[in-house]
């Protein structure tokens, strides 16, 4: 099988067979010799080339003068030289014809406008050469499978990582280093790890969409400050969902000091962060706010288990933690639902003492028979089929008496249902939280985080039972090209796309206009129709509540004459004529275009709703049925759809048909849309559909 | 100076010169054998008397048959025997003069109606005896200042707490052991523990009103599910406020099952969880989510420093770290503030490399001057002014070479203010992270927690500064007897109150209507009045726009006829006549009883704002004009009062008027009124005030 390109050159990257490293010092604690340290230190599988014209071995290593030198051609070099001679060491490695290379040194995009030069001088040599590179400004990789450590991290001092199913890849070498540490802190081994930097070449979604496709990986944590090329971003994330890999995202900038620093930092162009929380909804990517959350999310998905549904059980020794848990479980959408009474007259048998309904409550007593603790989780599992189990269990496992034979019965209770989530909150020394894992169970500190990650888990199943989320239905569409659209071209466009509008006619004189308007109906609406005229009713374009043919033919001579008032120079098509609107729930529907991800389709109610309340939701374009209705039910004022004050409920399914239908449009034509507007559109009473009163399309200027 | 009656006998609970243990147990695993043997190995500093009639030693202490035997009257009595020879245990205490008592066993009022009454009775003797109990059906009790555990918690198994600052109170007696495990993990000592379980007699409120008089008591850490005497509980919190005493607090039963749960765990009234998230407001208690949130928020308080400001200073060795820190400062309303441009180009010359606005990135570079570090802190806190500093050094002080140079250049920099407060993020080794926390540091492995809980010291800084926040300004009212009210002998008392009513005229036939609405100008509105007619728009009793004298005649007679029909039984007081609503913002005002906490003011936005948005918020009456500012922000709709879409401001300032004035009257009459609704009022522009059209006010029927 050909591999592409990407992807060989990303296994070289993190399995190498050969590796040189610029720079490499004698002295193990400086940066450019830790590199060398580490790769001994983990024994790398294959040779080490130090490249350096001053020694002849390096920490005990043959030393080359020059990469030329070297008798083969390594698969990776490391240059750790300062940004002024970078250049020629990768120059040098383009000569030899090695396949990628990791720069360590900063000074370039990040430092202003000559390192940018400098960058994008590095980058056009590599890629002319046929050489991939990492960074510059990064800490490199690692893959401790091969005892491949190609970072200077000074986290790996004390030890070193083991294997495991975890992937990180991190914008920021430091954030990178941190969260890996903390990963080995709880006992989740890491198999690959890449820092990106700068980003000269190897970007993040690169590193995803490789991550994404490896047998040895369970889970990926990422850390993005912003991404430059949104629809690899998108396709990277789509490929992860697809292959039910989860993507646990610590996405900084949300804040407006945050984005402003997150720009200095990496001088990315960040996009919107808001467009960041709904892509990553809709591809099911795990947002973190915290690093302690994003280690939870990650450390429960290496179980593995995804549960299809949010029931939870919960099993504790205390009637306090079942409540603390329970307010958790709502907290987080897990559903407390109560055991079958059956099963409760099965438990009470077990221990009279108990509370037994869900959280069930042992009481201490549970711990003199461990027997029935056992039996009661069993009953737990199978009769209240229960998809996850939480167990209080405090400090009880750290006593010395009761820790095995508890491990054992929780064990014995769980041994018929492997397919649940089983995860006890325990406060204990590491080798005994040790034991617990290795029995199956997932281990917390404090059991609204272990909650928290079990919700994240039911929202993963959610996001990896769904259907290809990428494709659009629309056929490649005939370009709308530049300039301005009336409203009347605007809603012919949109019609056909299957947009509801009202029966109305353009009219091009007073006479056509009333035989318009017999035909339609009265009473009715009249709108001056000319794509120089964005916003109509600031110049009394608008005229409401015509009753009969003369006052529609006054209306239109009205028309006309406002507009070549207030714009004298505008092109005039003619005065649309409509009917009145229907009664029902006004909405506002909406596009932009975001310059990363490109357009996002925004919903929200009419009114003060949008105006005022800022009551919105939006998804990047194109979506499916089930997204729209998660943005019909994300509003606040969602109710208001519902049927309130006695009104009939509205037709939502209608209203996400709509949504849908201008996000596959706007996604079709993602690169001649700057922005659509659809306001306001009325959605009737359920089965009488909806009607959208007015359009507004705005072309790209640049097209 | 004589003590007030429960501190004294709180003062016996936790300081006890003797103690005596009924049940005592030899073997030293066993609830009953634990607190001798904790007792024992603590070092308690006065004589033990085990009671025990089978053994004349007990743990090698020597025992005695009944209480009567003891040669002294014991402070406080430990009772660790079953619920059946508890009530003789009591009688016991009682007879010797015991000043308190614990009560270990379960199977009192949380087991069912049976322990009710037994609960009952056990505390009828006590109290009749002048002897205090703590429990039934609880941990119990520890000072290891003076190595008294009156306690049988086996969380004491591996190792017993240090004495500090940190009190903790717990209804649940595994959770108080529980966090007092882990603030022992972290380093927090703890001088006073208290487990209430039952509440026969001492509850959470007597125990927080006593530890907040405790000069060796920094913070105060509680659990709690449910309180009866809500008077109480607030007059503690209210103590412990004006003692700058921070209470952390976990308040379960947040959702429908925790409050079940709760419920049926304790058998106490809950009351609405959403009262006391108003109370805790209102009372500068920091309510926990999480236990993580609950310890590092008490351990945060531990150094005694709550910054009056909100502006956070960030250092950090890492780019991305600043992101992440700046965007959890916006979540948590910290002000990430930049340096002056002075500041700026002093910390510029001094790192050459460093991002300096604030967040400042030293970059890796500063550890290799650390000196340089050094002045970079204390040019921050100098010139930059921040109340609170957050420094990202990850895993460096875990570095051998690193970490004493690192801890001292910090120090050296923050010496000259020992007022901010300084949080480091780092992972390290449990006697490094000591060694930072000598110096002075607040020390966390997560950065976001760390600001987190800084964010709560301000809060608390700002409920330490406040006026005294339960007096009621209304002098001592005239009750209001039971019986309905019509709606101008409500609008009579609340106009008394100083609530703004319209210029109205009550009239008894249609010419006295006719007169008074020439009075009062036309068009005007006509309302039916009577006390039995709570809803006057169902019966169509509301009349609007009477235009002329004929029209308030005739509308006269329509009312009174539609009430004859609809409610032939009512007592009709007449027609009330009254302008048109002038034009504002409609809201809604409205006060109803908690049957913990008594009378709650409500507010929002008229129209589908509360009816469908539910968006409204509350607070316990009486509050002053900060708080009621505060109602008026929180509500999400606080922009239409802003003056939204091109409407001049509201009067907000006659608003928070309006709430505080409803809740004084509402506070002074706590014990009479059931409900009152303002609604609508009309809010008018800046400087115009406003004015409720139409009031309901529902005495309690129990008076």
């Amino acid at each position: 099988m050909t591999m592409p390109r990407s992807a060989a050159s990303m296994d070289m990257l993190l399995r190498p067979r050969s590796v040189a490293i610029f720079g490499a010092s004698d002295d193990p604690t400086r940066i450019s010799g830790r590199p060398l340290r580490y790769l001994l230190e983990a024994g790398f599988v294959g040779p080490i080339y130090p490249i350096n014209p001053n020694r002849t071995t390096v920490q005990g290593v043959a030393a080359f003068a020059t990469l030329a030198d070297v008798p083969e051609t390594p698969d990776v070099a490391l240059i750790a030289v300062p940004a002024s001679l970078t250049e020629q060491a990768v120059r040098d490695c383009v000569d030899k014809g090695v396949s990628a290379a990791v720069i360590f040194s900063a000074g370039y995009a990040e430092s202003g406008e000559d390192g940018l030069a400098v960058q994008q001088r590095v980058a056009n040599i590599a890629r002319a050469g046929g050489l991939r590179l990492l960074g510059p400004n990064c800490l490199g990789v690692f893959n401790p499978q091969i005892g491949f450590y190609g970072t200077f991290t000074q986290s790996l001092d004390k030890e070193m990582p083991s294997p495991g199913p975890l992937a990180i890849v991190s914008q920021s070498g430091a954030y990178g280093s941190h969260i890996a540490y903390l990963a080995r802190q709880r006992g989740m081994g890491i198999n690959y790890f890449i820092t990106t930097g700068n980003e000269a070449d190897v970007d993040v979604s690169e590193c995803l969409e490789w991550m994404a496709q490896q047998d040895d990986i369970k889970v990926i944590m990422a850390y993005v400050e912003g991404i430059r090329d949104g629809e690899r971003f998108r396709r990277a994330l789509e490929l992860a969902r697809r292959n039910r890999k989860p993507v646990v995202m610590m996405k900084v900038g949300r804040s407006e000091i945050g984005a402003k620093a997150a720009s200095s930092h990496t001088a990315s162009l960040a996009g919107s962060d808001a467009i960041y929380d709904e892509l990553f909804r809709q591809y099911g990517v795990h947002r973190a706010e915290t690093t302690d959350e994003q280690l939870d999310v990650a450390y429960a998905c290496m179980r593995g288990i995804f549960p299809e549904g949010n029931k939870l059980g919960v099993v504790t020794l205390s009637g306090g933690a079942g409540v603390l848990i329970s307010d958790a479980a709502e907290r987080y959408g897990l559903d407390v639902a109560p055991m079958p009474q059956q099963a409760q007259d099965k438990l009470q048998a077990l221990l009279p003492f108990a509370t037994v309904t869900n959280p069930v409550d042992t009481t201490a007593q549970a711990l003199n028979d461990m027997n029935l603790l056992a039996q009661n989780i069993a009953v737990m599992l199978d009769e209240g089929g229960y998809d996850a189990l939480v167990g209080f269990f405090s400090t009880v496992p750290n006593t010395r008496t009761l820790s095995s034979p508890l491990r054992k019965a929780i064990e014995k209770g769980c041994a018929r249902f492997p397919d649940r989530l089983i995860a006890l909150e325990m406060i204990a020394d590491k080798d005994v939280v040790r034991e617990y894992e290795k029995s199956g169970f997932l281990v917390f500190e404090d059991a609204a985080r272990a909650v928290a990650a079990l919700s994240a888990l039911t929202r993963f199943a959610a996001a990896f039972g769904r259907e290809d989320l990428t494709a659009v239905t629309a056929a490649s569409p005939v370009p709308i090209k530049g300039g301005a659209l009336s409203e009347v071209a605007a809603k012919r466009l949109l019609a056909a796309a299957g947009i509801p509008f009202l029966d109305e006619a353009l009219a091009a004189d007073p006479a056509a206009a009333g035989a318009a308007a017999d035909a339609i109906g009265y009473p009715g609406v009249m709108k001056i129709v000319s794509p120089d005229i964005e916003h109509k009713t600031e110049i009394g374009g608008v005229i409401v509540g015509v009753h009969d043919r003369a006052s529609v033919e006054d209306a239109y001579r009205t028309l006309i004459a406002r507009a070549a008032n207030h714009r004298p120079d505008a092109a005039i098509e003619g005065v649309l004529v409509a009917p009145m609107a229907k009664k029902g729930v006004e909405v506002i529907v909406g596009v932009s275009r975001d310059p990363v991800f490109g357009p996002a389709v925004m919903f929200g109610l009419g009114g003060v709703h949008v105006e005022v309340l800022k009551d919105v939701t939006f998804r990047l374009a194109p979506f499916d049925l089930s997204e729209a209705q998660a943005m019909i039910g994300e509003i606040r004022g969602r109710a208001m759809l519902a049927g309130a004050r006695g009104a009939a409920p509205s037709d939502v399914a209608a209203l996400a048909r709509l949504l849908v239908d201008v996000a596959h449009f706007a996604a079709a034509h993602r690169d001649d849309i700057e922005t659509i507007d659809l306001n306001p559109v009325i959605v009737m009473p359920e089965g009488d559909g909806l009607v959208a009163l007015d359009a507004l399309l705005v072309p790209r200027d640049d097209v």
